[in-house]
């Protein structure tokens, strides 16, 4: 509720990456890092970082995190608990006076949310080596590049490169709202997450003929909005088809309909739809634009349109978390008597981009109605204890299991 | 041309009602009536007039005319070729210094095309007693209400009200391009409108609930955008069956598809279509509201989504042309040699509110391609003349047929 009031008072819950008030509520966080005693620093990617060392200076890490930047009109939750229950651990390590045989490093990744340079995630990518060169030089609509950006942040894009900067990390751990409906309609306490869906965004133009709404006779107009229409229908039947299927986690949206000119006396002459589509198995999504591809052509053949864009806007593979990992919250939550259940992650998150440099797992705590981004966006106190705790007890188990000299976390 | 130069030079041809560039289009075209002999003034509605007198000053009079503003984006020629062919047949007219037994009028109608006051036909509605109080006091964006909007035009808000605002009209005739695509495949030189469609505009708003387009499973999603989808679809195959049925000439579109919040990772909450439909016989219109009504309320229920708004922006019967006139028109195109077919119009026009207070007729002439409220719009210069020259000579012969002393005009 502290960093919530780093809001615009017109729009809360809105903190977007990069504006004056992200960087207020930063603030914020790092004096609240420092409190709890960690060596707080913006590292090059420009995500802020606290640590609390261990006893050997070259020990590994184990590393928590998550966002604090929002959606416009976004929630108190989405990310921001992954990082407060870092900052929380890291007062009961302070508390207890322990130190563990690891490095312990929470994180406030820079940027998960899409922002004005059209790219998420922006301080996960950068810290493993998957932020482009072209991404970095990207400009905002005030004409400054990501790289300057970050600079201002603190960070040091000289740095980001094709190469991930840590070698060092252990095990990394987040903790999120599962900003969807299964926990609370199964009345679980927590979900332990077997994979992070694959994401692939496409667009469609159809283009037709403008034409008035009251002289083109219903044969031979070319209807964009009708074409626009028929897809909307058919991407909702062939992932409901592919969801029954079995084969995994499959959703697909059209959030973006876009009917022009869109005054009522005109027949649309263009539109365009934006799909996003979210599979835990490759070959479902495999399926589904395959399946698509062919039916939007003879979408568009119907309706007297051709289709002018069918582009491929970007595609992620899904992200397995690690199967020890996901042992081990098990494990956590069963010995403080926790309801839990194995499930996947229908959103993007960083801990898919820091897979790329060490074992990774995901912990899920209900929200409200599973409702996200939004400012109705709600926990139980409680809700959210028991996870941070499972997520503490997880750490102690990884921290006992394996001394940084042996190479790490097993498995 | 010489008109369509006063047009916003970022997207041609707008000229929009009441904006600066109407009130230019204005100032020139007054300057070629007064130089083609017409006594010029703007009458109580905001209309431009030009009044060529009989003999007898209290000579009903033959009136011509159409509009001169535009749609954002539109043509040289909607409207605009009916109050220049006007103003060219009182050139004609001058010419031969031919002085009729009517008096001869050309009007420029206030504000056909919808504007920012939600209602088209301004200019016209108020000639005839059909512009509400409610629609001359409603505001602009800027705050500016309609009555205050038209006074600053020159016009009389005070003196519009129920009643219409002239009584002696002989005949009405307006020259309009086809904006369909009739005339030119039929390689027809004028079609003789029988009737203007009756347009019924409906607005229809689903509620679903926004959610995260990779959280929420499938199954018990309530997609607002789908139930829209579902709605043009219905509101296409309805129009197409009732077309088929033969009961005249009938159209439906949806020109507005507004999905809500329109971001690519967010299940529409809210969707909003607007349908425009438009029938030659008021009982096709009514059998289509029925069955959309139904079908709404299904598609709704299908998609977990409520129908929150289902209400009725405007409802306009058709209006059949005088059948008089159309036989003084096909007489004068026949002694002009030229090819004629009689056909609905699919569009409204001024002439539906004029035909209130006096016989009325209409003639179309092609356009390229049948298109229409779009940069597009075209016809070639023999079209145009063409069709003058039948407004010529229907008005010579409507002149000769009665004298204003007999009571007008037969029959």
């Amino acid at each position: 509720m502290a960093l919530a009031r780093h809001t615009d008072p017109q729009r809360p819950y809105t903190r977007r990456s990069f504006s004056p008030l992200f960087v207020q509520g930063r603030a914020w966080l790092a004096q609240r890092f420092v409190d709890a005693g960690l060596t707080t620093r913006v590292d090059p990617a420009g995500n802020l970082v606290g640590r609390r060392d261990a006893l050997r200076p070259d020990a590994r890490a184990l590393m928590v995190g998550s966002h604090t930047d929002t959606v416009p009109e976004g929630g108190r939750f989405d990310g921001i608990v992954g990082v407060l229950a870092g900052l929380e651990i890291a007062r009961a390590l302070a508390d207890a006076d322990l130190t563990l045989e690891h490095a312990f490093e929470v994180v406030d990744f820079l940027a998960e949310e899409p922002s004005d340079f059209g790219v998420s995630c922006i301080g996960s990518r950068a810290l493993v080596g998957a932020l482009s060169a072209e991404q970095l030089a990207s400009t905002s609509p005030q004409g400054l590049s990501l790289g300057q950006t970050i600079r201002a942040l603190g960070g040091d894009p000289a740095r980001i490169g094709a190469t991930p900067q840590r070698r060092d990390v252990a095990a990394f751990l987040e903790l999120h709202i599962e900003q969807g409906p299964v926990l609370e309609a199964t009345h679980t306490q927590v979900g332990i997450v077997t994979s992070i869906v694959g994401i692939t965004r496409l667009e469609m133009v159809f283009d037709g003929a403008a034409a008035h709404a009251g002289t083109a006779p219903m044969r031979g107009r070319q209807d964009a909005g009708v074409a626009a229409a028929g897809a909307v229908l058919a991407v909702r039947e062939l992932a409901q088809q592919i969801d029954a299927a079995g084969q995994g986690y499959f959703v697909a949206t059209c959030g973006i309909v876009d009917v022009r000119p869109g005054a009522s006396n005109v027949v649309p002459g263009q539109a365009r739809v934006v799909v996003d589509a979210r599979s835990e198995f490759a070959a479902a999504m495999e399926r589904f634009v395959d399946l698509l591809t062919v039916r939007v052509q003879a979408i568009a053949a119907d309706s007297g349109c051709t289709l002018a864009r069918w582009q491929l806007l970007s595609r992620n593979g899904p992200t397995a978390c690690d199967p020890g990992l996901q042992q081990t919250f098990e494990d956590a939550a069963q010995s403080l008597g926790l309801s839990h259940r194995r499930m996947a992650s229908g959103a993007g998150h960083d801990a898919a981009f820091v897979a790329r440099i060490a074992p990774m797992g995901m912990l899920f705590v209900p929200c409200r109605e599973g409702r996200s981004h939004c400012p109705e966006e709600w926990l139980e106190p409680e809700q959210l204890a028991r996870g941070a705790e499972v997520m503490l007890a997880a750490l102690l188990r990884l921290d006992g299991a394996a001394a940084p000299s042996d190479g790490g976390v097993a498995p």
